[in-house]
This record gives C-alpha cells, structure tokens and sequence, in this order.
C-alpha cells in the first residue's frame, strides 16, 4: 500500500481499495484512542491525489449510518474527482462498545453518536465522536495518506450529520474553511431528536446542551466570516421537517440576526433520502471546491 | 397519483414515489402472470416526461440484486434527468415463488433469474424472466406510465445482467435500439454460473441453452445492425472475469468475425462493483440516449 499518494499509517488497516472514478476509493480501520474501539472510515482520493496535495471534505452522515451510505449513495466521488478534493466519511458512533442500552433505540447509542464528547456516566468513556472527528480523524488521514492537506478542510452532513457538520464548523472556524447540509437537525436543544440525545449524553444541564446546538451557537458566537456563505438544503415533503425535528427555520433566523451569510434552501417535493442528497451533491462539493482550491 | 406523466393502472401499485433530480421515482409492484408472484420494479421518469413522452432504458442487474441496487447506487438518474430518458430497473428473479431449492445457493434461483424462461419441472412456472422483461415489464409500464413511450426502448445491465441485456437485444432485435453492459456473462454457456443456471432451469439438452448465449446468439444470428454498437464495459481487476466467469473476449471476437461494431473497453483496475458502474455509467446513458432520441 506504501505510495505518495496514500499507503496507511502503522496503525491503520487498509480493509479494501476500489477504483472509483479515476481515483481510489479505501475503507480503513484504526483503533480509536477517542472511542476506545476500532473505528472505519472511508477515504477517496481524487485522481489527482496521485501527482499533488488536495484539499479535503468531511462528511458526517446521519442517524444509523454507517461510513458506506454517503459513499455508495451519494454521487459525491464524480465531482469530488472533477474538482480534485479528497472526500473522508467517518462512520457515525462507536460500535460494539459494549454501553449498556447503546442497541436499545435507533436514534439513540449505536449509529446515534451526534457528533458529540458524552459527559455521563456509561457514555463518557466511549461516545466521544467531537473529539473523534474534529481531531483523531483528521490526523489519521493525514498520517496515513500525506497526499490529503488536512489544513485544508471543509464539512458537510445530513440530518445528524448536518447538525454534526454545522457545529464542528461553528466551534472551529479556524479548522474549516467552509460548511453545508443537507436536511440538518438545526437546533437539537428544542427537538426530540436532541433532547433525548443531549440529555441521555451530557446529562440534565441544558447549559451543556447548548455547546452542540447549531443556532444557539450562531446566536453566541456568530458570525463565522471565514466560513464563507453556509449552504442548507431541504426537502419541502421530508416528514422529519414536519415533525419538527430539523427546524432549520431558527438557524436561518440566527443568521439573519448576527449577519452571517447563509443560503437555506427549500426543495419542493424532496424528501429526508439520499435521493435528495444526489440531486444536490453537486452545488455542496462545487461550492466547498471553491473555497478550498482559491 | 392519477396523472398524464404517470398515473398506476389498475394492477399496479406505487409503493413509493421521491423527488430525484427534478423527475419521479416510483416503486412499482404488481402481479406477474409471468411468474405468478408479485414483481417489484423501480421507474425513474425525467422532468421531461411531465410535459412529453419519453423513451425508456431497461436496466438489469446482476445476481443477488434487487431492483434497488442501480438506483440506490449507479448514479444514472442525474444523466436520465438531463437528456430526458426514463429508466426502468426490475427484479432479478421471483421472491417467494415457494420452489424446492430456490434459496440454497446465491447464484440460482431467487436472485439469480438469469433471464431465461425455465423449462425444466419446479421452475417453469415461476422463473420466466425472459418473458417478464421482453413483454410482461413494457406492457406494465405502458399501461401505467403513459408518459414513457415504450416503442423506443434501450437496455443494459450488470453482470448476470450483462448477459440478459445482450440475450434480449439480441433476440429482439426489433424491440431495442441500442444495447451495452457491466461486466457482462458474456458466454454463458463456457462458464460455471452460466453452465449451473441453465443445466437447472433448462435441462440437460445445451442445444436449448445456446438460445441463451450471447456468443452464441451473435455467431448464429449476427450481426444486428439495427442496434448500433454495442458498449462492454469491463474491469481489469474484476474476480469474476479472471475466474473465468464472464469470457468477454469470445463475445468481441464473434462480433470481429460478423462485423458487428462493439467497442469493448477493458477499464485498468476497476473491479466487479457498483463504484465501477457509477464511474462509467453516463457514458452508457448517453450512448443510448443518442439512439433513443434521434
């Protein structure tokens, strides 16, 4: 595997290589000092990966995801090989942790990670994926493929991947240099969603809550100039819009407020799939190529 | 869902309908006289075909899929969308149809149709995917689907699909206008899964399989000049083709020795999956959007 453009790092398994688009496309196991337990990403790297540094975008998907949804589903690889931008899919929670009641709900443990660091009790050891994605991914793809220039990083997500992609980008405005979603959980602290989430991980101190939650960071801390324009995408007939569970409309309203640059749109008819997600792909990876590549 | 671009008949059931690339993608099921089970198929019809009629691009996947697989993952609904065809993926076999042995191995019986009309005793009844593909599936989505004018019709496909793609084409010459494959089972009749699906569904007697054979279909009754060039799209570091299962270079050279065009490209590298379909895909779409629309 040893190449410029990605052999693995000692401590990463290489567990298969797919041409893909021109590119190489590479599902990797490393054993996670952030989640204790071996965690799987999946990499591709654009074809010209092979002759020069590229820049990179994460993305996180959604509740019961894996790293393969996005990756098989999504349509990403052709524009990410076109613009010459690495993609890295992380996986979505620890798995086989062994927590008590982590296989308990779908929306909740295994599959249900919410991108953040646990302070409770049973999940604090384990259920770390802020730390996970904002720190141990980013230096595991740079170790083990140096053709990916990790300080050139952009974020996107869907649904809890969207709220994910959403705060890993307000806490490290620095760290990103652009953020999108599709269909993002927007304000978890007032959805079911996130409220049993936030409280099953961080305990009864809404306070805490409030560190992971997209709009309340935006009315604290924004705006995030250096962000650029966000991009939102949603389905106008996802039924997850309509339970109330996104609420996207408060993040516009954030934005508006402290003058960040934001471009919510409202996809009439689109639903909560991947279908959605590959009908619009192509603005989000254009739009993150045009900040990393300028 | 009554609708001039595509309300159901009256036997056909739409167990889903998403927004995909501007157009519909219906999930159809309906009762096959063919193999008197219930058939699943999957249309994607264009933007255009809410204001025009459409041709029509069969695609047949390979064993073990599902009408799911090419549309989950394939990416051609973003090329459908743009030249304006639809496209119509069915199931690989009947589900269900109760018949001794049918779900022992992955590579007969369900799953693995082989889009042939079984002679042999426990499986003539059911498994008549020729039938169903040739004249059952277009006759459902006329009915339904007025929108999608099935007198200009394509087909394509994967593998197991590969070879049905070529067996219908070259069969019906008159019913498809252009025909190209993945990976395809190019002569069936040479190779182990080939020589495991006919010996079960059509008995001892190789005369009767050879009507299945694209190889031997095209040394017989080629060339078909109504069908263009036929494009083969194979990997280079696909298993199947170095275990000997897929023998692409007999087809190329009958079609050398009948002057039938076929542009047969080895892809450097790529392997068996649908990341190699998704990579080459939009030529194959254009290819027969090109023969469809002019």
């Amino acid at each position: 595997m040893a190449s410029s453009s990605g052999g693995a790092a000692a401590d990463l398994e290489i567990k298969s290589e797919t041409a893909c688009f021109g590119g190489r496309l590479l599902k990797c196991v490393h054993q996670s000092k952030a989640t204790k337990t071996q965690m799987t990403f999946t990499v591709f790297l654009p074809p010209a990966a092979a002759s020069s540094a590229v820049p990179v975008l994460y993305y996180l998907s959604g509740l019961t995801c894996t790293d393969d949804n996005f990756i098989q589903k999504a349509g990403a690889q052709r524009i990410a090989a076109l613009r010459g931008v690495a993609l890295v899919a992380p996986d979505t929670s620890p798995r086989g942790a062994g927590v008590a009641g982590e296989d308990e709900g779908w929306d909740f443990g295994t599959g249900a990670g919410f991108y953040v660091d646990a302070t409770e009790a049973g999940w604090k050891e384990n259920y770390r994926m802020y730390a996970y994605v904002t720190e141990e991914l980013p230096a595991a793809v740079a170790a083990s493929f140096p053709a990916v220039d990790t300080s050139k990083a952009s974020v996107c997500g869907h649904s809890m991947g969207g709220h994910g992609a959403l705060v890993v980008a307000f806490r490290n405005p620095d760290k990103y240099r652009s953020v999108s979603a599709f269909s993002a959980i927007c304000n978890p602290v007032e959805c079911p969603w996130g409220k049993k989430a936030f409280s099953g991980y961080l305990g009864k101190d809404e306070a805490a809550w409030k560190e992971y939650d997209a709009t309340e960071l935006m009315r604290r801390d924004g705006p995030f100039p250096s962000l650029g324009k966000i991009l939102l995408d949603q389905g106008s007939a996802d039924n997850f819009l309509t339970a109330g569970q996104l609420i996207p409309e408060a993040l516009v309203k954030a934005c508006e407020d402290k003058g960040q640059p934001c471009e919510m749109r409202m996809q009439d008819g689109y639903d909560h799939s991947y279908f959605f997600i590959s009908s619009f792909i192509e603005d989000h990876v254009s739009m993150h190529a045009d900040r990393l590549l300028a």
